[in-house]
């Protein structure tokens, strides 16, 4: 092998343990909450070596950063896939919170959303994750947004539909369903939440 | 003094000292979480002696359950009075959220509502805590029922409405709304909510 081909090796070796430690504390933090999760536990269960952490992160809140991408990209790949199935716009929205509460369920309504869990937590945490945990709401109500801006053009919603704000009060008030739905360990907060979203707000 | 004035005297100070430790910790664990927060920094906080901690408390998940309780207390007490405005139903319940708002504003939206934080935690707590949690929400989500039904009786909802499901969905929405306002420092996830709650559900 040339030079060349070691680097390419060694940088997709280092990617993939990146990922590791990614994947590790997303399953942990999303249970256990940000602050109460340590660094040594995630490389533990990560199966990667005391003392890597710093090669790839510069601390605990920038390995938050990179957890809030990872969430985030993998919620927008889930709206995308469900944007392209051949139902309409109001009924691709609520399959796609369908599957939302099907991954909660699945995580025994522990996991719940975890920019929501670190939102919650974002006091203690300092004012760059706040921002980004911002920003992302933001990205997922843009998200939300598409599907009502699709519904307007297929007169499934009204032309005066505020969409920006209506997906904002969706998104909300999923995340405070969630956020029953952890303690209540039931779907009815969800149902109820369904109900006055799709029977009475989107009419 | 006799036996019983030292006796009533002593257990003054004992509720005084309890009642310290809570404010403290409400204080703290409200704006930095439950996990986060140390029994060592509420003691200082409180200027109470180390080690009478486990005097009052059998741990510190015994003193979450006895915040969750507080807090309780304090949100029935002001919805109570709010009741006894010379307002309608409806407009007491606004005026209920509006009051709501300012705390949040006052805590720089820090704060927000101690049971959602906790309830946002609670996948790292034990369950009698998760349990408790979940009866303050049904508390709550009473206590918001109760304006509706009132507003039912006053014909200023249809008398149809499922108040208790209606209940349930206005406080997953606020408590959704507090969670964005915490990362966008910002009134806008209330606004929104009020908007759709009290322009839209409730008509």
């Amino acid at each position: 092998m040339t030079i060349d081909d070691w680097s390419i090796i060694n940088n997709l070796m280092k990617t993939e343990t990146k990922e590791k430690i990614i994947q590790a504390a997303f399953g942990i933090i999303h249970k256990k909450g940000f602050n109460n999760t340590g660094i040594q536990e995630i490389l533990k269960t990560a199966g990667v070596p005391k003392g890597s952490f710093y090669f790839y992160f510069q601390n605990k809140d920038d390995l938050g950063l990179h957890l809030t991408d990872y969430f985030l990209a993998s919620f927008i790949s889930m709206a995308d896939e469900t944007l392209k199935t051949n139902k309409s716009p109001i009924a691709q929205l609520r399959l796609l919170f369908d599957q939302l509460l099907n991954n909660c369920e699945m995580a025994d309504f522990q996991g719940g959303c975890l920019i929501g869990n670190l939102a919650q937590e974002s006091g203690g945490l300092n004012d760059k994750f706040r921002v980004k945990l911002n920003e992302a709401f933001n990205v997922m109500q843009g998200k939300i947004g598409e599907f009502l801006q699709n519904a307007v053009s297929n007169n499934e919603l009204p032309e005066t539909t505020d969409v920006n704000e209506t997906a904002g009060f969706i998104l909300s008030g999923f995340e405070g369903a969630i956020l029953q739905m952890k303690v209540a360990k039931s779907t009815e907060p969800f149902r109820v939440f369904n109900h006055f979203i799709f029977d009475k707000v989107l009419k």
